[in-house]
C-alpha cells in the first residue's frame, strides 16, 4: 500500500502512546502484524514492534532489511530498524535488557504462552545478572482501539477498494448461471478480483448453492447449479491493504413465492440496520434492529450469526456488531458498552438460513459519518435473477 | 477431504497418548486447528479438543454441530461433541472441572497468555470452590511430532495433490508469455488451481519477475514480463485437506549466459539436496548438500533461505529443513537432532537471488521411504524459455 502520510503515523503513535500511559505503561511490545503495519506501514510477515516513549523500534529480518530501509523508515517518525539476530524473541529481549527499567505492556493476546515463558526467562536472567530490564505488563487490545477509528489514509483506501469490488459484484452477477459448479463461480470471483486490481482475496470466497445456501460457512464444492436454487455469494479484495466484504444472493431462475418472501425479509433486516447506525447509538442497536425485522417475520432463529463486523487491515476485526452479550462468568465484557463513531467501518450483513429452502444474506461495508453512515459498498442489492 | 479410517485416527490417538504419557500426562488439551483435524477429521475454522486416556472431546459451537454429528463423530473412534455455551473458553473450563484431578496437558505454543490466564482463574475459581479440577501443564510439539511421519490415508492425498499439481505446472509453463502482468500471471495460475481440483491455493501465489525476482518474498505486482527476465512462480493447492507446493522459473526469451548458469547451479543443488535424502540421515544433511553446491559456486550468500520445510495439513509445518542451527543461550533446540525418517513429507527448494541479474527457484515436493525418496511432483524441472 501505499505509507500513510508521516503525520498520520506520528498520530496513530501518540494515540497508542496515550492509551498506553493511562494504563501506567511506558511503551508497548508489539506481535500482530496488523497492528504493526498500522503503526509503521510495515507489510511484510514477520515482525516485533516496541513502542516506547521516544521511538518505535521495528525487529525485522534478513529478507526484509532492504524494503525497511527504503520504503518504511522514511515515513514513520522515530523508527529505529533492529535486525533479528540471532532470532526474533533473543533479539527482542536484548532491546528489552537495553531499554532499562521501564514497564512494558506486551499484547497478551497475540503472545502464546511458550514464547511468554521463554521471554519471562531472559529477562530474568539479565536482571539476576545486575541488569536493569524492561518488566512486561499483560496488556489488551491498546492499538486494535485506535484502529476501530478509521483515518484519511485508511478510508481513502477503503473507498477505493469498495468501488471495485462493487463493480466486480456487478459483473460477476451477469456471469452466474446454471449449469456452473460452485467451484466454476468460486474461480471467476477470485478470476476478477485479481484482475480488478486488488493485492488478493481477503478471504475464501464462498458460493453456496440450493441446500448448502442454507449453511452459513459452506465451501465451494462440485455442486452444480439448478433452477431453483438461491445462491449465496460472498467475496471481497483487499486494496492497499484494507479489506472489503461484500455478499450477493441470486436466484437461478424465477423465485419461488417463499424464496422471494426470505430475500425481501433478508433485505427489510439489512435497510432497518442501516437506519440503525448514528453516532453514539450503542453499537449493539444495528443487530437489534436487523433481529427485530427477522424476528417479527418467524425468522429470528434462521438468523444464526451476528450483523456484522469491523472491516481494515483485518477482515474481521473490532468492533463486533452483534447482540448484546450475556454477561459470563470470568469473560470481561469487552466491547459491550462500544458506541458508534465517526470513522467506524463495518458490514451490515444480515442472513436467514432456512433447510429445504435455502439461506439469503446481503452484506455491505458502511462507514460511521458525523450524520449518520456512507455506503462504501451498495451495487445491485436488489434480487437478482440470472 | 475423506474421512480418514477409523482405526487410522485410533492410531494416532495411541501415538499422542503415548507421546503425553511419556510426559506424565493424562491427557492433552488441543487448540491448534491442523492438529485437531488430525486427530478428528474435523474441517471447520473454530474448535478445541480435549484427548484423554479414553475419550476425544470435541468443543464446537454451533455452526458445527450438524456436520459433526453426521460426517465426524461416526468415523472418530471415542468423540464426544460438546457444544459451545456460553463461549469457548468457557465450555473448556466446564470439560476441565468435570474431567477431577488429572494433571492435562495445553499446547503452550498455540494458546495465548490471555486466554490462558482467564482459563487458569477460572480452574483455580473451580478448586476452591471445593472442586477438583483437572490440572493445567504446558506441553509442546506432542501432536506436531506425531504429524512428522505420514500415514497411509495422508499419504493418498498427498500424491493426489502432487499429481494434480504436476499437471497445472505444466499447463502454467505454456501460458506465460512476455507482455503479461505478474498480477495476470497469478491469475491465471489461481484459476487452474481452483477449476483443477484443488479445494484452495496453498499460500498467496508468488510470481516475481526481472528484478523482482531477486526478492525471494515478492508479492506479484503490476511489472510486466520483459524479454530476458526471470520469472520465479511459486505456488501450491490443497487437496483432501493436505498442501502441495512447487516453484519453477522460466526465462523469458532466449537468457543470458550468466542467467543459464544461476539457473543450472540451483538445479544442481536441487539435485544434490534429493541425493542426500535418506532414511536415518540427519536432516540437516539434506540443506548442507544443498548449500555445498550453491557455496561452491560463489552462491552461498545467494541463497539465503532454507531448503525446504515440512508439508501437510499445513504448507510449513515440521521438519524444519535447514541449515544446522547455532546454540542460542535460551533457546531449546527443537528439531535439531531430528532425522529423516519413512513417511516425512518435505519440500526441496533451493534458490539464488542476485540484485542485478534476478532470481531462480526449483521446488518440489518429496517422501522419504525405506530405500530413499519418492518424488511427489517434478513435472518440467528443466529452465523453460517462453
Amino acid at each position: 500500500m501505499p505509507h500513510p502520510a508521516v503525520d498520520l503515523l506520528a498520530a496513530r503513535h501518540a494515540a497508542v502512546r496515550a492509551a498506553a500511559a493511562m494504563e501506567g505503561l511506558d511503551g508497548l511490545v508489539v506481535f500482530h502484524l496488523p497492528n504493526i503495519r498500522y503503526l509503521t506501514g510495515f507489510a511484510g510477515s514477520a515482525a516485533i514492534a516496541i513502542l516506547t516513549r521516544d521511538e518505535i523500534i521495528l525487529i525485522t529480518d534478513g529478507r526484509y532489511v532492504t524494503e525497511v530501509e527504503e520504503t518504511v523508515r522514511p515515513g514513520c517518525p522515530g523508527l529505529r530498524l533492529v535486525k533479528v539476530d540471532p532470532a526474533y524473541d533473543a533479539t527482542l529481549a536484548a532491546c528489552l535488557e537495553a531499554a532499562g527499567a521501564i514497564r512494558v505492556g506486551f499484547e497478551s493476546a497475540h503472545l502464546s504462552v511458550k514464547r511468554h515463558d521463554a521471554l519471562a526467562a531472559a529477562l530474568r536472567n539479565a536482571s539476576a545478572g545486575g541488569g536493569s530490564a524492561a518488566a512486561l505488563v499483560p496488556a489488551e487490545r491498546l492499538v486494535e482501539a485506535c484502529r476501530m477509528r478509521k483515518d484519511a489514509a485508511e478510508l481513502a483506501a477503503l473507498r477505493r477498494g469498495g468501488a471495485l469490488i462493487d463493480a466486480i459484484a456487478a459483473a460477476v452477477l451477469g456471469d452466474v448461471r446454471a449449469g456452473q459448479s460452485e467451484w466454476e463461480v468460486a474461480a471467476g470471483i477470485d478470476d476478477r478480483i485479481r484482475r480488478g486490481g486488488f493485492e488478493r482475496a481477503s478471504f475464501e470466497t464462498i458460493v453456496a448453492s440450493g441446500p448448502n445456501a442454507a449453511l452459513p460457512h459452506a465451501r465451494p464444492g462440485r455442486r452444480v447449479l439448478q433452477p431453483g436454487d438461491l445462491v449465496v455469494l460472498d467475496f471481497g479484495g483487499v486494496c492497499e491493504g484494507y479489506c472489503t466484504d461484500i455478499t450477493r444472493t441470486v436466484s437461478v431462475g424465477e423465485p419461488s413465492a417463499e424464496a422471494r418472501g426470505l430475500y425481501e425479509a433478508v433485505a427489510a433486516a439489512h435497510r432497518a440496520a442501516a437506519a440503525a447506525v448514528r453516532p453514539g447509538a450503542p453499537i449493539t442497536d444495528v443487530d437489534e434492529a436487523a433481529r427485530a425485522v427477522l424476528e417479527a417475520r418467524g425468522l429470528g432463529t434462521a438468523f444464526s450469526h451476528a450483523t456484522g463486523h469491523g472491516l481494515g487491515l483485518e477482515v474481521h476485526e473490532e468492533p463486533r456488531v452483534g447482540p448484546r452479550r450475556p454477561d459470563i462468568p470470568g469473560v470481561p465484557p469487552a466491547g459491550r458498552d462500544d458506541r458508534l463513531e465517526p470513522g467506524i467501518v463495518f458490514t451490515i450483513e444480515p442472513g436467514a438460513y432456512v433447510p429445504g429452502l435455502g439461506g439469503v444474506r446481503i452484506e455491505d461495508d458502511v462507514l460511521v459519518t458525523p450524520d449518520g453512515l456512507e455506503w462504501l459498498t451498495g451495487a445491485r442489492r436488489e434480487l437478482r435473477v440470472v
